[in-house]
């Protein structure tokens, strides 16, 4: 028993919800925690209420578990607050590319090189950056000892924007440091020491060795030019041929969300994208990609939902689990999710909880945290956030020696910051000329008043979205 | 009278040998200098030698003059060198432009943002970056105590390289920082205090003031919007709309050739050069432009070597100025020229000579210098060159404290180093992956199919020509 306090602000992302949840049933120390679920959407918040309270039962974790619309509520305090919340949601997304497409930006103006996951939004997110902010300064003032966890993207300048304008405890999650396994497998290993570093979706490969410290590099260099790749869904990049190219031109392994940012060149159009990430969908951030992708977190939606009103009705998740090969309409992800969900062994994979408990009750443990660089790698502006390797236990954080070569930095690291800094300083003074500058340099822009027009339409709406998030 | 060598490489431009020349005459403490003019065209060589030396007569200078093809008796036993050669000349210039525009790329490859100035390539010369480390390694060894002062472009790339990759005393020098006398004849004012900085061809105005320290960039203002910008030659643009326009976005104006290097905004066709720099020319760096000066410089040829024809047939350089008005072929520009030469008074604004003498003798004067950053500038990089004001006298140098906003820093200066280091990378290995990876990344490509292509075509070419240095 405990009494901890921890908001999950965009709750309604059910899938992340549960993971988040069950973590925290597994966790003996964490039993009894307070636990505020916040989304605007009430319907969806509602469903992830009902089977928060049925994970807590499944487990006897006694969490008490609240539903609330209203922020001050989730962050008043709170011991940690947890943000997975994406202001204005996928149609947010889609309207803001669909303004930069018809204007002439393929795949939209935050494409960019170094930055193309269509979920990561830096010219053009202002009502996230302002979310971001409004969340980090009502922790200041309602919970100023709380840890902030910040799973929403854009975690980079997310975690920079807030770490540079904010006293706030923070520290930005992903899990794209998981794709190290995809090499492994490949390799056919299963103890290995492993060490990423960058920036968020900009992490590399800075050591892969046996346990007994051999390099295991040389193996995966034994795979080069050697497989064939064929996706099982759009997000299966870790082994494709861009992982390999830019391996071969940045000297180390990109891992995860990195293989998905560099540059133009992977990324010009369908035909290129295809080439590289390969058939049929051309990589997770193509059109097709990413529409197999909605078409997804739709589905899990509806499938939530579907849950959700079992339990309702006096369902289990424990009788789901035991008559879940009865459900053929049910995909295997779903059946290994609810499988996962209820094995006590096993963990969500997702770092926060891990995190609490390290903090909460001083175990230690090896995370991989975004922070605010300061020195921990060399090369990297001082004043942007880093991903890197650190162990955590009660507030004390070790972040592991981490070298970036040249390369790496010169050609990858540097102008992705340089973007990171130009987009924040425009959200900061709201001063579309700036992204005006950056818009007059992309490839796509053969005039400006090209660059006028698309302004002139497209920040309009993105500043009308940004005051609904800073008035609400 | 002294034992001062002074080698020129590259003397067969002969207007900038004259100056330097007429400089060393009107500076008594360095008469009787040795000066060895060095360059690979024998006839323009032949040409200055015999300006030289009546120039030397004129003044009786009493300068002992040299003239050779071989650079090793340039630079043996010399205490300053200038370099003011370019390998190659206008026609490898012309012919990697025309590759480059062959292959859909607008004035060539090397235009890039922030650097557009069209002899002032860093991607395709490989020659000159050669040449330069070429006699920097030729001084380490033969006069490891001389100063090489460097006149040639690009003098950011330039002085970057011999800086970090030779130990020799090295300084670069420009005259752009002249242009500051536009924005003072602008606001009417004739004494000022001024200060410039920043990198080469990327300088900023960063003091305005009277002589008793009020700013004078509010009366600049006042002429804001106010100017109908007439040039009266492509490379007038000091006060240009582009000047304004840089000035309002970056915060300062920029200086001389810096109008010359912003972004594509500015550059992206003919007629946006001719909007932005004026009509006729749409600037120096158009087709038209650098067409006029192309046109000018091989006139100077012409010109320079009819009155070098006369003096050897007996004609003096005073005859020519006091029947100059008797020669209608001979245009103000000229005839200023020559006044100017021959005015004891009067000397020409480079800063070579006047430098020369206050490391040899003492005298403190100031001087706009590009040295090596190594905390100079704060916000730049400390192995990049700076272009700074400073305070020589003898081996002294002291620097001037230099203020760069963080517009110019984060929206100039930094992707300009980049590139800088960028371009500089790929020439110490030779590795036209790396210049493929720029070009994937420039708004001019298609494909990376162009891409190819244009490597495929251009840099055979570009390492033939540099192998011709390295090899002679």
């Amino acid at each position: 028993m405990n009494n901890l306090k921890i908001g999950i602000i965009g709750a309604g992302s059910a899938v992340f919800s549960m993971r988040i949840i069950s973590d925290l049933c597994k966790m003996p120390k964490l039993s009894g925690s307070h636990v505020v679920l916040m989304d605007i959407d009430e319907a969806r918040l509602r469903n992830t209420g009902i089977l928060a309270n049925e994970l807590s039962r499944v487990f006897g974790a006694n969490l008490k578990i609240e539903t609330t619309t209203d922020m001050t509520k989730v962050i008043d305090g709170a011991d940690f607050v947890i943000n997975t919340a994406m202001a204005g949601g996928h149609s947010y997304l889609d309207k803001v590319r669909e303004i930069g497409e018809k204007h002439g930006y393929y795949r939209g103006i935050d494409a960019q090189n170094y930055n193309f996951v269509s979920d990561y939004l830096n010219l053009t997110n202002w009502n996230q950056f302002s979310l971001f902010l409004k969340i980090a300064k009502m922790i200041e003032k309602f919970a100023p000892n709380a840890w902030y966890l910040q799973a929403a993207n854009p975690v980079f300048e997310g975690t920079t924007l807030v770490s540079t304008q904010t006293s706030i405890k923070m520290v930005g999650f992903c899990h794209g440091h998981y794709a190290v396994e995809s090499l492994a497998n490949l390799i056919g290993v299963k103890e290995y020491d492993w060490q990423v570093g960058g920036v968020n979706h900009g992490i590399w490969l800075t050591k892969f060795t046996t346990k007994d410290g051999k390099d295991l590099y040389p193996e995966i260099d034994k795979y080069k030019g050697k497989i064939q790749h064929k996706p099982s869904n759009p997000f299966d990049d870790q082994l494709s041929p861009v992982a390999w190219d830019m391996y071969d031109f940045y000297g180390l392994f990109p891992i995860g969300d990195t293989v998905r940012n560099s540059t133009w060149k992977y990324h010009r159009d369908l035909e290129t994208k295809k080439r590289w990430y390969g058939e049929p969908w051309g990589g997770a951030d193509s059109e097709l990609g990413w529409k197999w992708y909605v078409e997804q977190l739709y589905k899990v939606v509806e499938i939530i939902n579907q849950f959700a009103t079992a339990i309702e009705n006096g369902l289990t998740l424990e009788k789901v689990k035991d008559s879940m090969n009865l459900m053929p309409w049910l995909e295997d992800d779903w059946k290994n999710m609810v499988n996962e969900l209820l094995d006590s062994e096993k963990l969500s994979g997702e770092q926060h909880v891990p995190f609490i408990d390290s903090v909460v009750n001083g175990t230690k443990r090896r995370f991989v945290v975004n922070m605010i660089n300061k020195g921990k790698i060399k090369g990297i502006d001082d004043d942007v956030a880093v991903e890197i390797c650190a162990w955590v236990s009660g507030e004390n954080i070790e972040f592991e020696e981490t070298h970036l070569p040249e390369r790496v930095i010169n050609w990858y690291i540097k102008p992705r910051v340089l973007l990171a800094k130009q987009a924040l300083e425009a959200f900061l003074k709201k001063d579309t000329k700036l992204v005006a500058d950056i818009i007059e340099r992309d490839w796509r822009t053969k005039s400006s008043e090209q660059v006028k027009k698309l302004i002139d339409e497209l920040y309009p709406f993105v500043i009308a979205e940004m005051k609904k998030i800073i008035e609400n």
